[in-house]
């Protein structure tokens, strides 16, 4: 087929990694031209090097390029893999640590709650410079497939900003708890169907079945007695108690979106299981520890990676990631079914029409069709309709600059409005926008207007709970490979 | 699993056998319960003899019932196929006959039309009732698979003043002419794909690729060119020149829905192929004529098919109906995906919400999921949206009994108005009423009016162009047994 | 308040001195500014003229400009109204003479029809022209005030692809209709209530009240019996029949828009009253006539009018067209309800959200306010809707020169579609795509290919029928004259 | 015209005098006859008495009856008044007292928030009985006029779970900040032009205008330097500062819908002006209080209002309450506009189409017509939308008893989220059915488990701070006297 696949943000070892074994594993794609390019030129070269020699390993008629210039490795190419984090970990980390003084405390934070709406600043203005570079280079009829957060955000601004370029965003998290609910009745992933619906990383499990008998009402119960999941699955199963249906995002991420749990510094570790205590469970700026753990890892460990040997290809070895089962759908015809993020245009039909949803999708050489999914239950709705009201005023906001509903964003989010007051809110926005200067061309003025006001000192002293509820120390890699074993 | 399927209308014989040894042909399904129903207690019995056997010969454990009392084949169905057709013969009769008067010349008239509407007018009343029984006796979830027409009009009452019963309304209009189109480019069916959308017999074929490549405005060239099919189909490809898409209906069917082929009586046959000329290709009442020669011929055949032995049942002898697949995709988990009959609400986004469309779908374990389709060409809307139009009025119509609201969906019928003046539109319908009243209990008081009007003598002196343009005679069960070789 | 207004086609002399007194009727507006445009230098002087005296006479502060430059008279506007007739009677002759020869037998043909949509396809250009001029040099919130038909196409040109201007579709059939109804009941217009709703010259009185007693039901009998109307509306009389409902269109423009009146010619002549005899009752191209009578007598008699007197100008000689009425509600907050042509978005529930509907409104200093008026009755909006999807496609072909849809339109126009076949509309369109080639540069290519296939013979030899059912001759100004008195 | 009104909930004396003397200041409801219904036998007998003489004094043909039969009240009544308060004081205690002892502060309490929410599940019941008694007795067409809190939940269940029956909900919040509005730019209120919208108490002033000048965003700096606004209005005016309009509802009432000014309870004082101190501006149980000894002092006074003589009636003592402007213009064609509560439908594009919206709405002879208001500002719209969120749960829980949707609806609310986590919403929600056993005929099983619950010893023990930040102890109707002067 001769297909041609740019990876932007291609220092991302993991992804790019996988994203290209598991194309190769489809027979028709073996001699697919994959075009690497990243900002960082010492990772894309690092990366580049890896996949050269599994490719090469591989016997496959596969090519391979890497470049600094965007535009060329988007010229012809018929999908585009986008993991963009615009800021890199400098910028993550401001997200995390700014809120926190004002006691805002985040485990992953980028998505939602005061990082993730900082986080989809940054990026919506070169998500939607990157699609224009799509509709003027790439193949017509290119697929532009998001990886990268804050989804929702990012694809709503692609698809009412941007111009008129085929495009999905995908996340694993539906898979994760597939898995964990099957794994809960002691069944196998592939024994139980599900309908799972929603926005990103509050999608909701509406249907649960097994052989036709309907679980949905049974997880409660499952969730409870289990050993391991009754620990480290807190603010889930709480969730779950309180509105009926299980939520697709891990502990801690969920636990940010919502107003109830991390509102109360002394009482968030509380959320957290004491024995497995992972980051995922609740950590404060678990996520931006562990992503500044594996980074360092990657430079100091690369040496190592290269002599070991090439890493195998083949069916046998392709992974989970929807990409390239989309790809072979809509090339080959042969049915995928998956849950993408998409415009929702009546899919669910009690959330706005304008939000992007995260709902099942079959994908074969028609294209990629999402059904109709109805009513989401009254309580999930009012759940998502909350943070879709937030990604509205994000979404707005970065697109336009407008620092007023930037700030609004932050009045409506259920954690910084638990939280905050009007006053603290106004001044953290102030904080983050003039920290986060250089990755913010779209708030010129509003960033001058906030530093004259930091200048001659806020209304607020933050508050010195700033340190976190359970905040962990970052590892060094010596810490790191030891514990990796 | 043990599933029990209900047929109503089960003395259709050709239907009835189809649907069970397609069913049987699923291995998960060799035990299934099928229960028949027919008001006509002869076909009823013939057919249960001819399964009787079939089912006996295949060694499979499926069961076989046949009752007169439609609730008890009902109970505890999970599955029921409809083919009723309310009036039957006699009744259809009169769709023909009466509007030949008026200068209505049908083909089919079992749709829209003058005959499509007066046979909503019987189903409804008892389609609905069909679906409250099944709401009381039926299995829970039961599917209620609806194959009889006037399709969009029966789907519609169902699905608006029906109780909460699952349904979907099921035609092979569109693989038929999947097939065609496949033919007339030289390709297999399997290698073309489609997507059809609109509404039951006028669908649209939006897209048609083979290995990516778009071959939707290459069809025209390839159906004036190819011998057969610019014969035969010359009002099917002068829709395709002039509204630049496919549609799924036969050369005469489609040619009464629209206001500009049958309208002068002495060019209709134009319209038809003089050699290979088929009365589904446009001739007066052909559908009639057909279905009465063959039920005749099934009466006089029957012993000789007992003579012959029973019909194989396998995998290798499954049909293409949609049925058994829908029942294998939501049992078994196996993805089918095909084109059905089901309420819009934003499917199709430039068709009213609450018409019944005929679009893809997609069946799994799940159930049956239908992605947005989005606008349909604007051409193919505004066709589509004449009908919708004269389909509502006739619902409405036909629901509560209003003689008013029927008048005026013949009004608005795109033939019978381009045919008929309001005077003749009024004493037609008059005619109609009277001469179904025995199916039309919903009319009581309007029938009564309608004989008082009649026996005053009516306005009009009906037309004596009603000898029809391309009318033949009803072959004799030996001729037909002749031509059939 | 030194409002400034400017009036688009001034030359009409009729409209320009009514709206002029009108406004000098409201105290507020003694000191407007009057700035008149046309095409026509003749007309525009002597309107000019005619309109300097009776300004000068009444004493008030008002002023006056005249200029051929469009931009100067938009130039700092408050209010654009606007009356072009793009091609004049000359385009308007084509509308009517060339469907004749196809069988199309129009009476006004300004609306919809063979003559409304290629009236449409010229005037769309200029009025979104006109709309940018708007745009760029008027007032900010300048309302724009169209009376120029077709309405409903020009209005929806301007609002889906104009520029973003306030602006309002107006005219009066409302208001005759109003007087009629009263008439029948022998009420005067005051004392009856009414709300009216549909699209532009398809609105129908669904609701008429009188203290509070509902007459709806009422009219047709009131009708039926009435010495004059039961024989000048025979078509209105008989939609009401049907319908149930009244609609504002004089008798003879009402039945162009359907397939049932007009489409045999030797029976057109029954619809209209033997004895009263009216163009507006349904002559063949009757308001063409009455058209170029009134330019012929108005240039004729232009020195005879100069030598009579200047009219008054006071609230006693205020008319009753809507346009002075709106100024006074806006600028005074003065309440003032009419009814207006604008974009639907929900007024009327189930007709489609983006067409042109004719509803009531309120008026005051918080502007032009339009109340939902829920479902029109079934049948109206079956009328209705056959219009919009005309209108629809219409616009569209006016937009982006697509002559596709534009043979696609008059395909769906009720009236063409009853009567032409396929070959014989593309032939018709072909025809008057060449006779308005000076009119339509948007259609530049196809025209073309029109005078192509035009030169080398058609497949149709134009049907001789085409003199029309009921046409009369067009007087000189010497008859007209003496016929007025 | 001899209109028969009714008033149900009479013995609200203030309110039910005020409606009567309005409504007798208009002409032509001269001769109207007012039938009171209540519960409270001697507060009904107390009002008969007052309002008779009222009548008798003013020599108008007006009658009066008084029964204890809410359905004789309703026989043939044209238009019904609602005033009626489920639970009345003793219910609304426990709407303040219980979430007080969680740590949730309201001042007024009965539109959302805690109070407000269980307001609700009291109210919906007997509003849906009093509408099936309307629509069985009352005159056909008969106006339902609510004037009862809370109104967006009252008439959410009236109008998607009631009988067909003409409603509208009234409040004088709109009004009252079109007053304070105008005195801020030293205007009066008739010279100031106001576009309001949003949902009840939380309506938003979208455009203010005097002769025609925009006066919207110079608000907040008229306030900022008003001497007596400045320290009144604080939250209001934060509010405007942050999302750009002003909100019609008083300063402590609205306080209580949003998550940011009463979560600290030492903070809330704050928001309150030292000086003017008054309830409605944000006091602990402020209005319960204020109810509270106005309920006292009535009973105590009553005789002394005997002594003195009969409220005069007439044009010139006519109040501002819509009631009897929208009887006037229904019955005499006298248009009138007010804000209405009544179903979105459409009337704010970005608020639920399903949601009870406040907005403008013009009255005469042809009913009462909503204007379409397009989108609200993005901000507040979004502070709606989690409002109406928390209503559709609530609404749905009262209508089908249904208590953990009413549990979701206290983890949604804005200030009750905030402040809780989910157990000690889930044992609040528990003490509040108990305590209102007697009024929620529609929680029996809920109810009962609560109990048991709470017997065994909920999880939660509630906070100390039970006491209130600001609230003030109830006077004794001695001190109220005094105090009235």
């Amino acid at each position: 087929m001769a297909l041609k696949v740019a990876v932007i943000g291609a220092g991302s070892i993991g992804f790019t990694r996988g994203i290209v074994k598991d194309i190769l594993a489809v027979p028709e794609f073996a001699d697919t031209h994959f075009a690497l390019t990243d900002i960082n030129e010492r990772n894309l070269d690092m990366v580049y090097r890896l996949l050269g020699r599994d490719i090469e390993a591989s016997g496959l008629p596969a090519t391979l390029s890497a470049t600094l210039e965007r535009r060329e490795a988007l010229t012809e190419a018929n999908y585009v893999f986008s993991v963009v984090r615009v800021g890199g970990l400098e910028g993550f980390a401001t997200d995390i640590d700014i809120p926190l003084k004002y006691g805002v405390d985040q485990c992953v934070g980028d998505t939602l709650c005061a990082g993730g709406i900082m986080y989809g600043q940054r990026n919506i203005p070169v998500i939607l410079d990157l699609c224009r570079d799509i509709s003027e280079v790439a193949a017509p009829d290119c697929l532009f497939v998001n990886h990268a957060n804050p989804m929702a955000m990012n694809m709503w601004a692609v698809n009412q900003y941007g111009p008129d370029v085929r495009s999905v965003g995908l996340c694993h998290g539906v898979e994760g708890g597939h898995y964990l609910i099957a794994d809960a009745f002691g069944l196998k992933r592939e024994e139980v169907d599900i309908i799972c619906a929603g926005i990103n990383h509050q999608t909701w499990y509406v249907s649960i079945k097994h052989k036709g008998e309907d679980l949905t009402g049974k997880l409660l119960a499952a969730l409870e007695k289990h050993p391991v999941y009754s620990e480290t699955e807190r603010v889930r199963i709480d969730m779950l108690r309180r509105f009926g249906y299980f939520s697709t995002e891990s502990n801690g991420h969920l636990s940010e979106y919502l107003p109830w749990y991390r509102k109360r510094p002394e009482e968030i570790v509380n959320w957290i299981d004491p024995e497995y205590r992972s980051w995922i469970n609740g950590e404060t700026g678990g996520y931006l520890r562990v992503c500044t753990e594996g980074r360092n890892w990657f430079e100091t460990e690369f040496p190592k990676w290269m002599e070991e040997g090439p890493q195998p290809i083949g069916p046998e070895h392709r992974g989970g990631e929807h990409g390239s089962y989309i790809m072979e759908g809509l090339e080959t015809g042969r049915v995928y079914r998956g849950h993408f993020n998409v415009p929702n245009n009546g899919t669910i039909s009690n959330l706005p029409e304008d939000a992007i949803v995260e709902v099942p999708g079959y994908v074969d050489a028609n294209g990629i069709g999402i059904p109709r999914v109805g009513d989401l239950p009254l309580g999930c709705a009012a759940v998502c309709s909350a943070s879709v009201t937030v990604q509205r005023l994000a979404v707005e906001a970065g697109v336009h600059g407008d620092d007023v509903l930037l700030r609004q964003a932050m009045m409506m989010d259920p954690l910084v409005g638990a939280v905050c007051d009007p006053r603290e809110i106004w001044q953290m926005v102030d904080e983050m926008l003039v920290a986060g200067e250089q990755w913010l061309p779209q708030y010129g003025k509003a960033i001058e207007d906030a530093k004259r006001r930091l200048a001659s000192g806020g209304p607020i002293t933050p508050d010195p709970r700033g340190a976190g509820a359970t905040r962990q120390r970052t590892r060094t890699p010596e810490e790191v490979g030891k514990a990796r074993g």
